[in-house]
């Protein structure tokens, strides 16, 4: 707990420090002067870091289409240039890069910052937690997003969902699962709380960016992983270094992935640019679901093809991940009192949702076929 | 089909003769020069129309959202003021007052012009076919916006999602549903094709916009009515004049709601004010399905406090029903040439989504709890 306090003091004290430094706001001089401040056509220039590959399918194009969106709906006033991670930053360091103000703004997860913000992983996904339907819901009519808003303010940080996956696949492994003693000293790519839960269940947890997975399970330093889902799977190239590829994603049904601005940088623009941002923020946010929701079966029958085989994790084991996410979440709200708030409000969502869900979209799932 | 084809026809002419002439647009002698047409500060007053009540939750409050968004966004470059059902026109003459131009935009659902296109019904929902998030998919990424905009084309008009309700509920009934023979003779509100499946089952279908269904509930014109979810069936009192309350809603799996516009009125914009308003339009796309996703559940709660009896179909009905689907869906598309076009796309995309969300989304809710 120590080191995560003093991490977030220097955050804020860098943050303070290079106040509004990250703008390139410039005066054009042919203002309309009865429009007001918006009309002014101060243009500005911002930056926005990622934790993605270049132009990576659905993570890596939304924040390109954010960019594009922005600049027409405003006439040019506000460009967004997007690097893709290391170009200007690691992916690690997307938070620290834009609560800083070396840049505008960052497109990643919120989970990664876990070290830093022990409840930020309960705005990406929750294991047995919420679907992509329902964190929007909580987000934004349930008091979700006020609350992220609240967690990230002392990190000079403005966030807003920018993206979901819909629910992930379980991962990739090159041996069957029959039990949880499989977990035993297996070293899995697995963030956020589902990491935490994947290590108190036996295995070992690893956090890495998207573009080191491949590498990583081929060598051997890590022996399974997860990533996102068929569309982006397939992508990486998953099934030629591993074979089995389970389901459904329990550690991540729905994991939203996030728009960081530097608050700074968002409190100079004009009401209009604030409001055509998150429109933008919003379109991005439905567009990747619909995104994922249409490519993922054409991506899972090539899989099938090159001899990927489909597995569905043993009820057993998820009878114990599930009951061991429940022990863990409760821990982590006794340790963190910021924690316990923001897993309060979610979890009252949770179950709310959950109820109504088994009549309407359950049921219907059930009917259907 | 001779009726379709010269109503169509007729729409078309009236189209042409009103064109561009709901536009208020009025020049700003105080443009910047060097910013393009966008910035002429050229000012638009539109009219929207809608086919909800004044303020009805969710569906009534998503128009009004609309136009607050698009006029900050804009910096009231664009303003719209929204009317609702019977203020200029009736509920179910929305989409001619836009097609003719008498006003600029409407807000409604598709499947209430099943008279005049046989395909309409195909964008709202259709029985055992599309959830919210499977049509967002289909409409922005498999296909469908594009032949959606084909459809209405003819009519001057350009449509696009405006809200989604998710899963509705499978209506409200004085009797018990033990078998498919007790709809026969049943006078139902049920619209769209889940209408003529209905009809089909045995039952009389019925179209009566929203604010119709109460009384005609109470005064037995009708023996029975789905509207929308325990949200808006609670704001409408339906529990005080019907006792069981039927799930899941088999009939509109995940209706999109929709924004129509004038096609002279919307190219008479320039490119930033068209892109902000496909940003609000998917803004509130996004919000409604949120906001019913938020709200239903403690809205059934109090339902049932007041004497509600929750039901579940029975599997004979609903298997007939499928099977009755899937019948008329076929005629359908065997009688109009755009439908079976549009269903073509519909269905392809309905088993690719199907099969994957069967080892994701559905395969999620039986793992959860």
């Amino acid at each position: 707990m120590g080191v995560f306090i003093k991490a977030a003091s220097l955050c804020v004290a860098l943050a303070m420090l290079a106040a509004c430094g990250g703008n390139d706001a410039s005066q054009n001089g042919n203002a309309g002067e009865n429009v007001g401040k918006s009309a002014k056509q101060e243009k500005y220039q911002w930056k926005l870091v990622t934790t993605w590959p270049k132009n990576f399918p659905g993570l890596g194009v939304a924040p390109e289409n954010f960019a594009k969106l922005v600049h027409r709906m405003s006439s040019g006033r506000l460009s967004i240039k997007v690097y893709a991670a290391g170009e200007i930053v690691p992916a690690m360091e997307v938070f620290s890069a834009v609560s800083s103000g070396t840049v505008q703004m960052g497109h990643g997860a919120a989970y990664y910052w876990k070290g830093k913000i022990p409840a930020a992983p309960l705005f990406t996904s929750v294991p047995f937690g919420l679907n992509a339907q329902e964190m929007n819901g909580w987000l934004y009519h349930g008091g979700g997003l006020e609350l992220w808003r609240e967690v990230y303010a002392p990190y000079n940080l403005v966030p807003m969902a920018g993206g979901n996956t819909g629910i992930q696949m379980g991962g990739w492994f090159n041996k069957e699962l029959n039990s949880i003693e499989d977990f035993k000293g297996l070293k899995m790519r697995i963030p956020g709380l589902g990491g935490e839960v994947f290590t108190r269940a036996g295995g070992t947890a690893v956090n890495l960016a998207g573009g080191e997975i491949y590498t990583s399970l081929q060598t051997g330093v890590i022996d399974a992983a997860e990533w996102v889902a068929p569309y982006n799977d397939l992508a990486f190239g998953f099934n030629n270094v591993a074979k089995y590829y389970y389901y459904p994603g329990w550690h991540e049904p729905g994991p939203t992935i996030e728009l960081i601005i530097n608050k700074d940088a968002y409190q100079s623009l004009p009401d209009d640019l604030v409001a055509i941002v998150e429109a933008a923020a919003r379109t991005i946010n439905q567009d990747m679901l619909d995104e994922y929701t249409s490519r993922n079966n054409a991506a899972l029958v090539v899989l099938k093809e090159k001899g990927v085989e489909l597995r569905r994790y043993p009820d057993e084991v998820l009878d114990v991940l599930r009951e061991t996410s429940r022990i863990v979440m409760e821990e982590n709200a006794q340790n963190d009192e910021m924690f316990k708030k923001v897993y309060a409000s979610y979890n009252a969502y949770r179950k709310s949702a959950t109820a109504y869900h088994q009549i309407s979209e359950r049921a219907y799932y059930d009917i259907r076929d």
